[in-house]
């Protein structure tokens, strides 16, 4: 079968290669691989910046790529919950081998060691391949009217999780937001949208651009689209919570101030480092405790989170998820999903071969 | 009766003043005041930089200052659960007017529209008078063993909201912290180091000084004294919650930097700003995302907190408590209170007039 493959840490080694066709474990399904997403981590990884290949010797230093996961169930035990022609998605990590306390409860996405594996970015082959092979406890359930937009499910399982982050956190004493801001238009800070509208809250995005898709898929959730600042919409809509997803170091901090008094602000961008700024650390210390403001990071979701997603996904408008996807190339032109087109949100890898019969859509 | 003033706003109006003597309503305790402590808030009053006079106008832009209090009930109502010999410490904050969601479920400390009023602070007269009264709801029993050091309960009511707000923000998931590092040992450092080690916890304590008595009081509760950094301390013991009590930006970042993965970090410490600091905020922000950490600021207190601080000061040894009052002043000199000495931790006015045989001690 055909599998989209890197070598991790090496720069310009992605490909379209021919392994051989995974054999399922008793207690794994056998999925046809419809689709997977691209995000900024496949990036990371395809320019060697990122990701650890599997051990195993024959693994040769190839990691196949891929987590954002949608099949179709091929083969799946008996009693596993799961029957042929099922739409599912992956979940990405494993716990760690050890277990800390975290993974020993099933919540490896707040693993303590960071010994966790995931799919197609650590040391385990991610769902970039024709087949893929899953253990039934890692198989979500994907709605069959879903179909290619179902690969939406990963992305929203991380911001499911922030989305519960914000309520825990919020919920240690009185919390009744009602205005959110997300910082960011990609495909994080629109499903965060998606979920902040849904949760009847008055959403604000901020994004840098005016034109392209993006005011539009936020004015059609019924949010505010806002290409001004943080601080210019903090003056006229002081939010409860802020749903960060850019990363952006300036807007984190800029984020951290704009709250109302008890605000929530969850962290979800991975940036990167080296860039000082210069910042009144006493004047963000003073505003944070004296307001009991709260910042949380959040990475990655557990079987709860995807959970959550799937019910996300499945009270969503199909339409707007659909118009989520800007992008699709077939598996055999994938190299062109890794370079930024000017109008992308979502670009989507197909896996299915065009001379079959399968698909989502 | 005698009363501990000062004219909010302008520096260098401390002073004794004969006040009349306070009338209780039907639901008020009418208490003895025996000792207020001093803490940096008072010195910002009493600098003229911070607080808010009563604004009837028979108080003349006057505050009786002192919102750490300790008093005998001289006289109770019936059915008050209070009765008169009963050691008690009076709430600071009472709910804004509206009140806000917050105020309207007794959590005063979290107000939302920041209209609360504050004894001795904020358009409330505080309890630094021989006699004051107070609502039986806004009173706490102080165990009477704990005498003089029963003044400790306002300072210990604020650290023992940071620890639930710790329990609260950690418990979103699996949570079993061990190692805490708190920063600074004033009394609210000494008793966060306190409460972390009545729950077992390794902990680390961080101040500038080498000697006087801050070391020993670490030692003698079972905790690690450093005057190194938070860097040099997170090399050996990462440490799983940060309790910061200087408000020292610098300290600040770094606490939000040294945590192991998933770690809390709660702010207490209330600094001035105007400083700016160069801070990595890519780096900073991957780490928090990555390690899923928490940063949550605490401010105040609520009935919860009091009877949590109550239970708390009644397992502590005496005499350590005792040890944290390193000087007390006859309400006569008040104004050497508000001079930091040398080996200063907690500095009490004695309220009793010498003359009577009234006391906590």
């Amino acid at each position: 079968m055909r599998a989209l493959t890197v070598r991790p840490g090496t720069a310009g080694t992605l490909a379209v290669e021919t392994i051989p066709d995974p054999e399922p474990g008793p207690a794994e399904l056998l999925v046809e691989g419809l689709a997977i997403g691209v995000c900024g981590t496949d990036k990371e990884i395809v320019r060697g910046e990122y990701g650890w290949a599997p051990e195993a010797p024959d693994a040769e230093g190839r990691l196949v790529l891929g987590h954002e996961s949608l099949g179709r169930v091929l083969r799946a035990p008996d009693g596993s919950g799961f029957g042929a022609g099922d739409l599912v998605a992956g979940v990405v990590r494993r716990p760690d081998p050890e277990p800390c306390g975290a993974c020993a409860h099933d919540e490896w996405d707040m693993c303590r060691n960071g010994r966790y594996t995931e799919r197609g970015i650590k040391e385990l082959d991610g769902y970039g391949s024709e087949r893929w092979t899953v253990p039934a406890k890692y198989a979500v359930r994907v709605a069959d009217h879903l179909g290619l937009a179902g690969v939406l499910m990963e992305p929203t399982s991380v911001v499911a999780k922030a989305w519960e982050q914000v309520d825990r956190v919020g919920e240690r004493a009185w919390f009744e937001p009602r205005t959110a801001l997300v910082t960011g238009a990609g495909p994080i800070g629109l499903l965060a949208a998606m979920i902040g509208v849904q949760r009847g809250l008055d959403v604000h995005v901020l994004d840098l651009v005016a034109d392209g898709p993006k005011p539009d898929l936020v004015r059609d959730l019924g949010a505010t689209y806002h290409h001004t600042s943080v601080e210019e919409i903090a003056r006229t809509a002081r939010p409860d919570v802020v749903l960060e997803a850019t990363g952006v170091g300036k807007l984190v901090f800029e984020a951290m101030a704009a709250t109302s008094a008890y605000g929530v602000v969850c962290l979800t961008g991975v940036s990167s480092g080296g860039r000082q700024l210069p910042i009144d650390a006493g004047a963000l210390n003073r505003e944070l405790v004296l307001e009991n403001d709260a910042v949380v990071g959040s990475v990655n979701a557990n079987l709860r989170h995807y959970r959550a997603a799937a019910d996300a996904l499945a009270a969503a408008d199909l339409a707007w998820l659909e118009r989520l996807i800007t992008r699709r190339v077939p598996l055999q032109q994938a190299a062109s999903a890794f370079e930024a087109g000017p109008t992308d949100v979502k670009v989507v890898i197909e896996l299915a071969d065009p001379g079959s019969e399968a698909g989502a859509t």
